[in-house]
C-alpha cells in the first residue's frame, strides 16, 4: 500500500471539519489510509513562516456565510457555532490519547466531536461534553477522565504539535503526502489529482 | 441579460491573475457579463472587517508552490515573479482610466498586465513596462503617459478603492453577484453553481 496521507486539524476550524467528512472517501477512492493528527492552533502555535490566518478573519461575516455556503456546496450539515472559537486542547489530547491506543475510535471520537461542535452546536471545550461523546462510543468514562489530567498525555499533544510545526503545518485543515502540503478543504482537488498522477 | 459578475483585483495578486484566466469563460457559460475593477490592496486599504491575508504568508515557501501548483492544475502558464509584491497603483490607474473610455480595451489591457508579471517576469511597477504593454494594444503612449499623472485618474481610482471597500471587498480576486460575495479563485466552483441555480 501506498503512503497514507497526514491529516491535521483543530477540532474548533470549521474548515477542518468540512475536510473531516470528505478525506476518507477520498483516500480510499485511491487506496490510501489516512492518519489523524489532533493540533491546537493557538497562541503557543509558532509555524515555521511565522504567519497564522489571524483569528479576526475567521469572525467576520464574509467567513460566517463562507462556511455556510461552502457546506451547503457540499453538502455536509452545518450551524455556525456559539461560542466560537473554542479551546480545543481537551479534545486534542484525548483524541490523540485514543489514537495511540485505537486508531479507529480515535477517528470515531474525532467525528463526534466535530459534529457535536459544527452541528449540534455543543461547546467542546467543556470535558463534560467530551466525556459524553467518548461515553456514546463506548469508552470507559473514568479511562478517559483520567487522560484530561495525565501529564503523559499532555507531552503526548505537545509532541505532535512540535511534529507537525516542524513539517511546515500551519493551519487547519493541512494534509501532507510523499512530503508535499496542501492547505484548506479547496485543496482537496489538487491532492485528489497528486494521488491520480503524481507530482505535478 | 442578468446582472453582471462584480470582479476585484490586484495587478500583484497571483490568485487575482489566475482567476482573470478562468473568469470570462465561467461568466459565457451563463450569459453574463463581467465587470472588472482593479483595486490595490496597499496599507490604505482598510477593509471593513479590518483584516487583511499578512503580506508574510504570500511570501512564504507554501505559497509560492501552492500558486506553481495551482496553476498547473489549472492549466495556466504561471512563473513566480520577482520582485514580489510590487506597486500596482500606477497598472491600476491606467486600467480604470481606459475601463471608462473603453471596457474591451481595459480587459485586454489588464491581461496584458498580468502576463506580463505572472508570466513573463517583468516589472509591472515600472511606468515603461506598463507603457509597453499600453503600445502593444494600439493605444496612443502619449495619452497613456499623461494618465498617470492626472488628479482626475488618481482621484478616479480612490473613488473605486472606497467602493470596494463599501461593498465588502477585502482581497484579490474578489467577486459580488447579486450581492453575494465570493472571495478567492476557490469560489469560481460556489459562483458557478449560484449562477446555476440561485442562492443556496
Amino acid at each position: 500500500m501506498s503512503a497514507p496521507i497526514d491529516f491535521y486539524f483543530d477540532f474548533s476550524s470549521p474548515y477542518g471539519y468540512l475536510a473531516s467528512e470528505q478525506i476518507e472517501a477520498l483516500a480510499a477512492r485511491h487506496g490510501r489510509a489516512v492518519m489523524w493528527h489532533a493540533i491546537v492552533l493557538d497562541a503557543q502555535f509558532q509555524p515555521q513562516g511565522g504567519v497564522k490566518i489571524p483569528l479576526a478573519l475567521l469572525r467576520t461575516e464574509y467567513a460566517r456565510r463562507d462556511c455556510e455556503r461552502s457546506a451547503a456546496f457540499l453538502g455536509i450539515p452545518y450551524k455556525t457555532p456559539t461560542p466560537y472559537p473554542v479551546h480545543t486542547e481537551h479534545a486534542a489530547r484525548v483524541f490523540q490519547w485514543l489514537s495511540d491506543r485505537n486508531p479507529d475510535e480515535a477517528r470515531a471520537f474525532a467525528h463526534g466531536v466535530f459534529r457535536a461542535y459544527f452541528v449540534e452546536g455543543r461547546n467542546i471545550a467543556e470535558v463534560a461534553v467530551l466525556l459524553e461523546i467518548a461515553a456514546t462510543l463506548g469508552l470507559d468514562r473514568e479511562e478517559v477522565s483520567n487522560a484530561f489530567s495525565d501529564l503523559a498525555t499532555k507531552a503526548r499533544l505537545k509532541a505532535e504539535i512540535d511534529l507537525a510545526e516542524a513539517r511546515g503545518v500551519f493551519g487547519s485543515p493541512f494534509f501532507i503526502v510523499e512530503g508535499e502540503g496542501f492547505w484548506g478543504p479547496d485543496r482537496l482537488a489538487q491532492l485528489e489529482r497528486w494521488l491520480e498522477t503524481g507530482p505535478f
